[in-house]
């Protein structure tokens, strides 16, 4: 079956088990392997190598295109096989060794990584692990579910490894649209001049010869996490909905909107579902992952196309779509996420980015990664990279965590992911501000008024009022301004009593 | 003379006096004027303008490229004309208002505030005021020192005023390179591939009939307040000159590096004198603000071109250039600041960015603009544009303030510009820290040991090796975080007794 899939007979001789092909792997090397949010990772090879390791200790340096599914980050954090780890996880045992120090977390832009490892200034890449539906005629990779940072890093390795992916399906071939920008200083403008531009290859060109082993694989990719839409999400929705429509009233945005892009999570995928009961219409996406919601939009007939880097659905929704994906192909490409992230196109196209925070502050600074200012949830992803070089910046999160005691809106963030210069609009689901234009001191007027949760906002204001009395552009009061973060430490919660 | 200046004999009859123009200008309004870097600025309108304001208050939202010369933004500022400010500024007085809330001062990176323009999302412009050294037979605006924000404020006022300024030379007619991005969704690449693409049109076009008044003036820029080089900033630039030497011998790059931006200020100006003694050759730079250094790596035929927004110069190196200014002018091209700081433009060169912090911390992260956390400096200016989206991030700073009472490496930045993504090397004048590829506990280790200064790194290990005993992927001691900030405000210093 796998010859169908291999059309490149000289390569059959190269099939091996993934045990064989993970010794191409050796301690202290860096990896660069597929995946992105869940989809479309390596399987088989990092398995075996987490298994390795068990009598055979080693470490690596591990690289991605953003979180792995399949449990992976899980099973090699605990295997102590990864000394560094980059540019995104989402893991709760790998965030362990990570705020524990065992593993190096390099949080990055997801535009980044590949653009430093051209460079040199990280790496180089020893073995790259790409997940693939074909090789082509001409050894050409076929990418499955994400693109990520895959291209890259097989162009860049020394040797790349195969893994055919049986379970997915076929139908993926032609749905990938890959671009690698050219060497300095000589480079070209990236001619993407709408979501839908194709102006790369359907596979990965590499010289056949870098293939150093192939492995014949079947798992699927993980289901999506994403919980559905609950009153707090849908309200977060509905605050945005309008807002947008307004904007269409006063003659800014079309019915159409702008290219859409929103983060990954259970908050934004609710968001877009938002879209369904709006009067928008013929929207497109240029996003990163493609998540339920995408799908939803399309049946809906409000979405037009949808250009992403990765495809993550829950169990019900893969069901649906993957046996009817030929009915959706000639509205999606898989790019990049050098490309789907990439501050040249971002700002051409014009893209609403729509991310999540963790918490916000009084002025609009948003912290997406660090819990309590020092823990590490997740990474800030690509939400700078939309953040800064976009439209408008929209972040959106619920007014409270942890059943009301922690307030996502306080007096200073505790780490500053994006700060006041890329915020424009902030959403939880007692309301929205619109800070575009407005000065430290008037963005939270609106803050107050219209993002923290009730029970907080006497608290807020009486920290913002005793921060105005001490002046300065943007009034704090320092030696209090993680007062809320340090009650919460010691009593559970960040209610004054 | 005028006449020779305005080619166009049609707008003959516009010129009329400050005062006339400026009644142009009614209050309420928003006004965008040319300036940026204290060069290039509107002078007799908005002198005119507070001279009024004594007899017949009135308030205006004042927009320019970035700061203001010849005490504009001062004189404005005492005259309570400024209800809003954006996005730069370096005036002590206009700073004073701003800190007490008297100015509302909207803190942009250069690069957006006309797209935020074009897209309506702030203004409209009512009237534009913008200096001139000639209107062309066609009725278009050749700009003087600076472009800046002036071609879209002229584009998009509704009434535009032209200061024709008889002492700006002639010959910086055919250094401008004037390039719009076009409006969304028809937006194509913009199609700078190397410095010295020229692109655009030599001046500004508009409609004449736009034009509603002329205003002949005389006055000079202002002279550059940047301080001579010191022991300190020749430190710095010497660490500098050695890491790049050393990325050129580990072969990633050339002796022609990448294209450099340098800011604004003494320590910029310091570290591109620096390179007057290096290896490197064949330079270039894609900068904002071209400073004396520029002219004396062109001397000293190390530099082969520059491209900026404006020409900012002491007065020795001011009488010294523009007397021969033709000499230089097929090495210069002055871009509005959209095109000098786009993000688009600044990945696909790779520039290598070099910026000054005010702060900085263990970790990585910047401030450039708050002074304690609350009292605004002079903005983020282009910083951002350069630091997120360039070939390398570079901060330099002393490594102390105020007579060394002042640490500029702190536990935690007390007001984040730049986050960790941000922010490649680290550069005071005890040594250089290179950030690339390291997790933050790497990061805080290379901070301690090149860039604190002796005085405080007892201080900062101990606080270091207290947060790590708490944890975490960024650790801190968040009830301590800002110590040190109150202890200065406190006692005067930060230094621990
Ligand atoms: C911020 C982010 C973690 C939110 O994820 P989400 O699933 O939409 O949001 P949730 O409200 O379910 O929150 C996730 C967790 O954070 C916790 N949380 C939320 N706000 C919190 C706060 N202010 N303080 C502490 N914990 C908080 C929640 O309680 C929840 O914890 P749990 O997993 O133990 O239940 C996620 O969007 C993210 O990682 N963002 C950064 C990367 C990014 O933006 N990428 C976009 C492009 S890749
Ligand atoms: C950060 C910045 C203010 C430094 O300016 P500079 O002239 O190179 O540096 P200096 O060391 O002379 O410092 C300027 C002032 O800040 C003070 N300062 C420096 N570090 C400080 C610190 N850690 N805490 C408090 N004050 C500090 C200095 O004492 C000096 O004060 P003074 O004017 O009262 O003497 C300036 O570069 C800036 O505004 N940067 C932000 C915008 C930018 O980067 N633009 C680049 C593209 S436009």
């Amino acid at each position: 079956m796998y010859k169908e899939r291999v059309r490149n007979a000289a390569l059959w001789d190269r099939v091996s088990s993934a045990e064989d092909a993970a010794k191409l792997i050796k301690d202290g090397m860096t990896v660069g392997m597929s995946g992105f949010t869940r989809a479309g990772e390596a399987k088989a090879v990092p398995m075996a190598l987490a298994e390795r390791a068990r009598t055979d200790p080693l470490k690596i340096t591990l690289i991605t295109g953003a979180s792995l599914g399949n449990d992976l980050d899980k099973t090699l954090a605990e295997a102590h096989v990864l000394s560094r780890r980059m540019p995104f996880q989402v893991d709760p045992a790998l965030r362990r060794a990570i705020n524990n120090g065992e593993v190096m977390f390099v949080d990055q832009h997801l535009s980044e990584t590949v653009e430093l490892l051209r460079t040199r200034q990280i790496g180089p890449v020893d073995v790259a692990v790409i997940e693939a539906v074909a090789i082509t005629e001409q050894g050409g990779i076929v990418p499955t579910t994400s693109v990520g940072n895959s291209a890259s890093f097989a162009i860049l390795a020394e040797k790349v490894i195969v893994e055919i992916n049986l379970s997915q399906s076929d139908q993926l071939e032609g749905i990938h649209d890959i671009y690698i920008p050219s060497h300095r200083p000589m480079r070209t403008p990236i001619p993407v001049v709408t979501p839908e531009s194709r102006v790369g290859l359907p596979f990965i060109p590499i010289d056949p010869d870098k293939i150093a082993a192939i492995v014949i694989t079947e798992k699927l990719d993980s289901s999506s996490t994403v919980l559905p839409p609950d009153d707090e999400t849908r309200g977060i929705a509905g605050h945005l909905c309008d807002f947008l429509q307004n904007e269409v009233k006063r003659g800014r945005l079309t019915n159409s909107l702008q290219p859409l892009q929103a983060g990954i999570g259970t908050i934004a995928n609710a968001v877009m579902h938002g879209l369904l009961d709006t009067p928008f219409h013929n929207l497109k996406m240029y996003s990163e992952v493609l998540q339920d919601s995408t799908f939803d939009l399309f049946d809906a007939g409000k979405l037009d196309f949808a250009s992403g880097s990765s495809i993550t659905l829950s169990k019900e929704k893969y069901d649906d779509v993957f046996p009817r994906l030929s009915d959706y192909k000639s509205r999606l490409i898989l790019r990049p996420q050098e490309v789907s992230n990439h501050p040249e196109v971002v700002r051409r196209l014009g893209i609403i980015g729509i991310n999540t925070a963790l918490e916000f502050d009084l002025y609009g600074n948003v912290n997406s990664t660090h819990v309590g200012g020092t823990h590490m949830m997740n990474g800030i992803g690509g939400s700078g990279d939309f953040a800064r070089n976009g439209y408008m910046s929209i972040f959106v999160t619920k007014s409270t965590a942890k059943g009301g005691l922690v307030s996502s809106v306080v007096p200073m963030v505790s780490h500053v992911d994006h700060n006041e210069h890329d915020v424009d609009i902030l959403v939880t689901e007692c309301g929205l501000a619109d800070l575009r234009g407005l000065a430290p001191r008037e963005r939270a007027e609106l803050v107050i008024a219209h993002c923290v949760h009730p029970t907080f906002r006497d608290q807020l204001r009486d920290y913002y009022q005793r921060a105005l009395a001490r002046g300065g552009h943007t009034p704090h009061v320092m030696e209090e301004a993680f007062a809320w973060h340090t009650r919460l430490a010691q009593t559970g919660s960040m209610l004054e009593d």
